[in-house]
């Protein structure tokens, strides 16, 4: 007996968002149920709902920055109980068996994770649906726990914009002594800020735009460099060792690469897309620099990265929203209008629509 | 009191080379004088010698993997005796105080390292001229011993095509275990052979050409991938930690991208162009991959490749040329018509021109 509940979703790639009736699955022995609470919103369901990456399946429901009780488990779950506060990010499978997977690396998953929406259930072979819902069914392996000390409500973009800038800087071995930049300062760009901060890096952020030096400076930024000035860019010529590049869409990497020391890395993890206009190929060579990408994270180190947050009083900054307001939230998104994500209140799908 | 020597030249981007008298300087207390017996023609010879790079200075005498006997040394010279063999490689100086000259990265050198020639000189401002001629004249800084073990001839492509491909092996610690890949079989792909061979790693070559087949096994492959067809590449998804891409001209990067294991790197060798088609960032994102570049190595690494060379028996495969030949030789290594690089015989330029 599958659960119909409710939920807002796309219908096509044209249409804004709005209430939908679907069905989630019964249980299975590894699953837990999750009364979702709070769903971040993050640019890649924009991405998404608008067919933008050409793979979109409608109707769609977005959301993968999910907080929740659990309210039932299957046979098997053990780690997790009902009234449990807990989380679910960008994925809801994975084969378990691969390299990839084997190495808690199950985003890279050989055979291709499901993921939390718009993707397939890789047992029923049924699409999946995301957290602007009422209720969300996952395997108890891409379930983690939020601790009561961080506020579940700010917690909720920690499942994507945070393990996506959390995992690198981890990877890259951020830490006391690095010169870090970060690109970009929205969803993604405000928690490189943060973390980049706490694991004891310099950093500095690169703007377009003058009015963020206050902002930026509140965040974690020990600099803010002014990336349309061309005195200022030439100032920081070779001067950090990684730089995090948030940016969801196309940009000129090449002076960002000049910014980079020897054996500098500039990684991509708001990008798809083509890198267009061109890299020059001398950038790198000249240098030995990398031009990397990295993709959220995988399941233990989302647990490490909110345990961490725990400890450290890390969350995101937010702005709220009822779930009758996600179009609206979205062209806000697109004029990089919010600071620094839109969380749904779920309690507002009972409303009358 | 300057040398007048005989050397050829190009007079400007679109003359041939031809018989050119130039001066070199009296040696400086820290200066090597080196007959030159042989250099190695590289592709970047041709790039400058017609201005490709857009930065050429005429006349120009190219050339810079330069073997000789020490004819002469300036009084602070302790390290190397008239009558030593020795090599001059693409630097002849640098600022020898920035942190990548104490990196023994003299190749990224701060302020720029004095290329052996196209350059000028950080001392007089003058500029500098390569191994197309009868002596050389270097800080001993940048001069490098020859085992008598090498075959001189042999040897000299090492000082460019050697290193460049060694350096980033070595760095990417290739060796027993590693799975490699080389893009391009020409004077760098036939020396990423053979080193990544000599490490431990298991060899993969990717070819456009069929034909190399034989030839990619006689020179260390253990396997060989026909980079046009879909099939053969399909099989070799992420079966590589590290590609050397040896390719001196703009090509598609993403085919070779997918190819690369979870973490695997890319480094350009060849390449100072911009890198087009366009990159698709989700072949870097989608599995934490890296776009990386190497140029050259370091005078301290360029002695240890030499002396791992004598060790183990590595010589560049070559073909001799006399200096009247070096248009020829030009063409024919545009039609990649060389296996696998033209050394000058530096005892032809006393023929009648």
């Amino acid at each position: 007996m599958a659960l119909t509940i409710q939920g807002y979703a796309a219908q096509s790639a044209t249409t804004p968002l709005a209430p939908h009736r679907f069905e989630r699955r019964d249980p299975r022995p590894d699953d837990v149920v999750i009364d979702i609470l709070y769903c971040g919103v993050c640019h890649s369901d924009i991405h998404q709902a608008r067919n933008e990456w050409h793979n979109s399946i409608y109707p769609m429901v977005p959301g993968h920055e999910i907080i929740g009780r659990v309210s039932a488990v299957g046979a098997q779950v053990s780690k997790f109980k009902v009234g449990d506060m807990v989380g679910v990010g960008c994925m809801v499978d994975s084969c378990q068996h691969c390299g990839a997977c084997h190495a808690g690396l199950e985003q890279y998953c050989v055979e291709g994770a499901t993921w939390t929406y718009n993707g397939m259930d890789r047992r029923d072979g049924l699409p999946t649906f995301g957290g602007y819902s009422e209720r969300i069914v996952s395997s108890d392996k891409f379930v983690v726990s939020i601790s009561d000390k961080l506020d579940p409500k700010a917690a909720a973009p920690l499942l994507c914009a945070g393990i996506t800038t959390w995992s690198p800087l981890r990877h890259w071995k951020i830490g006391q002594g690095s010169r870090v930049a970060i690109v970009g300062l929205g969803g993604l760009g405000h928690m490189g800020l943060k973390f980049a901060k706490a694991m004891g890096a310099d950093v500095t952020l690169f703007t377009r735009t003058p009015d963020k030096e206050a902002e930026a400076r509140r965040l974690g930024a020990d600099h803010v460099v002014l990336s349309t000035d061309p005195a200022q860019m030439k100032a920081v010529s070779r001067a950090f060792d990684f730089i995090l590049d948030t940016v969801p869409s196309p940009h000129d990497l090449n002076p960002y690469l000049e910014t980079l020391d020897i054996d500098g890395t500039l990684c991509l993890v708001g990008l798809l897309e083509p890198i267009e206009p061109a890299v020059a190929a001398h950038n790198v060579v000249l240098g030995r620099r990398s031009i990397a990408g990295s993709g959220i994270g995988g399941i233990a180190e989302t647990q490490e990265m909110l345990d961490y947050c725990a400890e450290h009083g890390i969350v995101s900054d937010i702005e709220m929203i009822d779930i009758q307001d996600i179009n609206k939230a979205y062209e806000r998104m697109l004029k990089s209008d919010v600071r620094y994500r839109f969380v749904i209140d779920l309690a507002s799908l009972k409303k009358a629509a």
